[in-house]
């Protein structure tokens, strides 16, 4: 079975920024796009801030298994009502990726219900992520540490709510630490962020994050139908109980009636 | 030392509907805080929708240890830049309990990032909360399991996090079962959800159901200073970095820059 | 790939019961295996309690990548040696699936590290088992609610740890409740606890059984290779330390010297 | 109220070694206990392995509300019966605070049911602990960080299994992170795990060590009573059932039976 991806781009600085540029001639999306395409099981393509609807119509996300984000400059740009509709993509099973930067982006804020903020400091440092739940999926095929020369800091208190597991932790040269991997679900959909990938360092171009952002689109998929309406609140009528019962006291709501929202 | 609580009423159905108005005639939110104030250690208010802000101002939430969120008819009135305010109050720290019908209250749902949702019958049926969580706080003086013999029906799945611990669980007559007592931590506040309190029903004397919200209140409390900008994203400059380093490499921000959002 | 499962049985009451050795005349143990020999990626085969070293060998684990444990009557008599092999096996990736009884199983009970104690009653009463993580891959293919007209009561509170995921709760017709799901993960091993299976009741017969436990076959499954040694504590020598550091103040231990234990 | 700490120490290295004895000539269990005993709401004294029973007989355990453990050299030398015990106490509500090398005490695995393994290094390299989880009460009166200037490193990854709370993340000089302050509950008992504390450094001489170990003797400690049996598991006869049924169907127990273990 073939997992499709959609990359979406915020796209602003590989065309405002020489030195982004240069990293990413192609830009980030089509970088990080292209390392998962070298994987038979993944179908990966991307979209970005500029497109019709910020590329992500309901079509598009029909046709996604996992939606990777990456944002940074515009945040504020995305706009509300697609915001919306990817919360209700993931909620219906879909799953979803957040990377670096993207601990500010609508979507991850609104599926996090928290400040989602931290420290942080770019000096072209060293990090080193280790990995924190040995033989996790995500971190399937990795020593249990691996350097970045060059990354932007990223520090504690992370503001985000306790995971279902922490995976990553970074060592950082300048004397922070930062929860770099951690794994959620939302309704029905996986959600992963993974801290790695300041625009002006080539972190898409290394080999082990290559591999975490492959092992998480797998770990994300869910192969099961994309539920119709994950905001649906049935009501079940007194026949229909599972149970024989009968109504009784009083009563606000018709039988079969919508419930307030 | 004092645990200060508002409980916050939506006020609808205590004034539109006759059954209602019979069981709550000061309304749910006063008969809430009532039952708090028989506590030494608590001393409860309450606010309506209807008043200005919603009774929700800076000044209110300042003085607010703990929120106590009923509301059903009306979840679309409450303004959203009050939801936001009330959402950074608890990642500042403020405690919050969101009960029964909240579990689609805008600030539930935006602390949660989930769908929330829920399936439901009217049918004055038997519950019976069980315990799961043995010593656990808000449990501390409650038996192995209690009744209400009238409840509305809330079925799983319930679409919320997995949360910190599920305190309580509830079976009911019908044949469904729910989650109905959630501990959750958004930023710096602790969140919980309890779920019997259907307006039709006089759920609110119960002598346990009381008890259940009375520690739910001293759980939630946290006796640090609100934090002042519970958003705040601080940049950690070169020379304040707690290990010594050097900048090095290309940068897109000067030193003590703003980040973007 | 095909995954490798050892079914482990306690084989006493099929052998001593004649009610139980009528529902499962080749024991619990076959008629569970053959359930998972119908999908093509499971190959099951089982052991049982009166096997030298209880079936479970050093070279038995080793072929095994999914381990479900049936017990009820004769915890006592699985050999302590025995339980450590199991647990190290999990903790070096190898999964296990615990059903019903084997609550008090001693490889569940070390696992857990808690009392895993309950309350219950064999009154042939119906169970209905409701999903609570919607898309989650041990519930996959089933409704959100399914019963079984004839099982033995297990109530809460269930002295278990909070679970990573709270997957399926059980309705009992005599009003309890029961966490009926559950996952953990200890070390590198994923770990499902299952309830339903009283001997007495064709509970492995039953369809929505049989998928659920194929299900947390895969869900447990892990392909990576196990851990040579799961409980190595290895010292790092200052000459080894991913940042040059020059060793300082007083010492307890030489270089490269084992710890205690 | 005052909360009843018992101080555990293994009591070794103090009196065997040089440098040890000059850190805490009275020994590390009484430097700690003296620590506690400056705040009003808390009574500690200590015991030691060398005492009959450990220091830990049933009368001692039901008079402590929360114990404290250090060990390292001698963790063989803990008698199984006294653990057992020890896990009775926490299973029926007793708070439980094992520091630095007790990531290997017996009571401490069997709490956990996982390997609890480490790398380590004595280089008297620089830790400091960032706090995770803002306004957790464990790190209440904290600043964000604090350092440890001479500490044994513990590096990640760390054998145990997700908490419920992730509290401290330390940063060591020589490139290694580890989850420092993690919370758990084990029955109705509250467990904490604190990183620092090797021997031959002044580590519970620290301000802000001694804070947290304050804070984690509040945040353990449980006013509840005792559970008396933690363990038991009860049949509940169908003449109690919470809602009347009939028993059905063949059965293997009689009514009030004690079930299999």
């Amino acid at each position: 079975m073939t997992i499709r991806v959609t990359v979406w781009g915020e796209n602003v600085h590989e065309r405002e920024n020489k030195i982004v540029a240069g990293v990413y001639p192609d830009g980030m999306h089509n970088c990080i796009a292209a390392a998962l395409n070298t994987h038979d099981d993944i179908r990966a393509t991307s979209v970005t801030l500029q497109d019709p609807e910020h590329g992500l119509t309901q079509a598009r996300l029909a046709e996604t298994d996992v939606l990777i984000w990456w944002g940074h400059a515009a945040h504020g740009d995305v706009e509300d009502a697609i915001v919306d509709r990817v919360c209700d993509a993931v909620w219906g099973g879909m799953g979803i990726i957040f990377l670096h930067s993207a601990h500010f982006a609508k979507p991850f804020k609104r599926l996090m219900g928290a400040p989602c903020n931290l420290t942080w400091r770019e000096a072209g440092e060293r990090e080193r992520l280790w990995v924190t739940s040995r033989h996790h999926p995500i971190a399937a095929g990795l020593p249990d540490s691996f350097e970045l020369e060059h990354e932007e800091m990223y520090g504690e208190p992370f503001g985000v709510p306790e995971p279902l597991e922490t995976v990553f932790i970074s060592w950082f040269q300048g004397g922070e630490v930062f929860r770099s991997g951690l794994t959620y679900k939302r309704g029905a959909g996986n959600v992963f962020y993974f801290r790695p990938g300041h625009e002006t360092y080539p972190t898409y171009h290394d080999a082990n994050v290559r591999r975490v952002i492959a092992n998480g689109v797998r770990w994300a998929f869910n192969p099961e139908a994309r539920i119709g309406d994950p905001n649906d609140a049935p009501n079940v009528p007194v026949e229909a109980a599972p149970e024989p019962i009968t109504a009784r006291g009083p009563r606000l709501h018709e039988d079969g009636e919508e419930g307030f929202r």
